[in-house]
């Protein structure tokens, strides 16, 4: 694309930050990797029909018991939440498992987000496990792109903006990247890729948090580009593959 | 400090984002590179009795008219408000002008971030004017630091978040570097060393508005480390050298 308008392409570093951005007719990509847009990508990969994201354990069990067949699932403090049947990994939904069921999924940081977002052209799902897909995706849309990263109870998290980074720099030649938390983001990907992602993320929040309920593999598994090329999108209250 | 608790080092990368921090007893560093807390440092270093730093034009009238022999600065939109005397640029205020004067200043980011802070032990301006003399005076403290990012209009800056990392780095042995917007902010210290500092932030929004008025000397200048080595702090209204 020369000497036409491109794109723009920004990113929202914490949902805190959500009402700075003008979403309207925008592709917003939510990005929480981990684990809940990892796990999303995972289970509809592998053929899960839809999956529900939902904020609460109660609305989860809720909407489990009205839909035969479907799945329950998410985690609090790194464990499957009461009244809940599986937990939030991507490593949980093989497609022996999951195919053509609904799973039904409450997470925290990522559905709050998801649910924050007005207006949109569309809301995507963005993990490593589908970089490819949908960086594809986004450059066929040609329109403004918003990378919304769910953060940690509305904090900055390195993970989420490493993703951010490894986008903007796909598309940097055939968007505009155009605020400073975008530029940020491309360079802490640069930074990261010198060494092996998970290595630069070991000295982070998250890794340490979750390491110590022994998910180390998880997020190893988290990280890996285009294990399940799909694109998620939201489509009324389901996630469905593009 | 071997076996020893490490007071924590953490870095807000924008006001909307402070209500996540505990500010209570902690010495809060107030950041707006581009150009207010360099001004400030300047200011200061350079004679200034104090600077009074207020959040909108009417009040530095007000308060100028109501102290014979003061400054009143201040610019928006690159140029010196209308009603003010000066601008906002720490090479307007060399000794042999600002010297035992009271500057009356007007900043729309950084001021207001100042006025937002609650219960802190200190409030300390911080630029890389004074780069060494504050973290010196960090060292001294031995408590919590919180690295206040003032940003452009809550969004994320670059130069700002460079600035705490440049702090993070200078102290990382000394503190606990507690939170990923923290390590975030050393890293991209880290590529921006690579080049020279203005270099890496000539791709930025605010280096790039505020080249259209000229003023690229001027960015140059603020990223100079220990050109002004004092450290501001705010007693009552007014800010003075510690």
């Amino acid at each position: 694309m020369t000497n036409v308008e491109k794109p723009s392409l920004e990113v929202c570093l914490s949902p805190a930050l959500l009402h700075l951005y003008d979403t309207n007719d925008a592709v917003v990509v939510i990005i929480d990797i981990f684990r809940a847009t990892s796990t999303i990508t995972a289970a509809l990969h592998n053929g899960a029909r839809c999956v529900i994201p939902v904020a609460s354990v109660a609305e989860c069990i809720t909407i489990g018991e009205s839909l035969p067949g479907s799945i329950t699932a998410g985690e609090r403090d790194g464990k499957i939440a009461p009244g809940l049947q599986y937990g939030n990994s991507p490593l949980e939904y093989p497609a022996g498992f999951i195919k053509d069921k609904t799973l039904v999924l409450t997470t925290t940081n990522g559905t709050r987000l998801l649910h924050m977002v007005e207006g949109a052209s569309s809301i995507v799902i963005g993990s490593f496990l589908n970089l490819g897909a949908l960086c594809a995706y986004l450059l066929g849309q040609k329109k403004r792109v918003l990378l919304g990263c769910a953060s940690w109870k509305d904090k900055f998290n390195l993970e989420d903006t490493l993703f951010a980074g490894a986008v903007a720099t796909a598309l940097q030649h055939d968007f505009e990247v155009k605020d400073d938390s975008a530029r940020a983001a491309k360079h802490l990907y640069q930074c990261a890729q010198g060494n092996h992602l998970i290595e630069f993320l070991k000295d982070s929040s998250h890794y340490k948090r979750l390491s110590k309920y022994g998910l180390e593999h998880e997020m190893e598994y988290c990280v890996t580009p285009d294990l399940h090329p799909v694109v998620p999108y939201l489509k009324g209250r389901e996630i469905v593959v593009y």
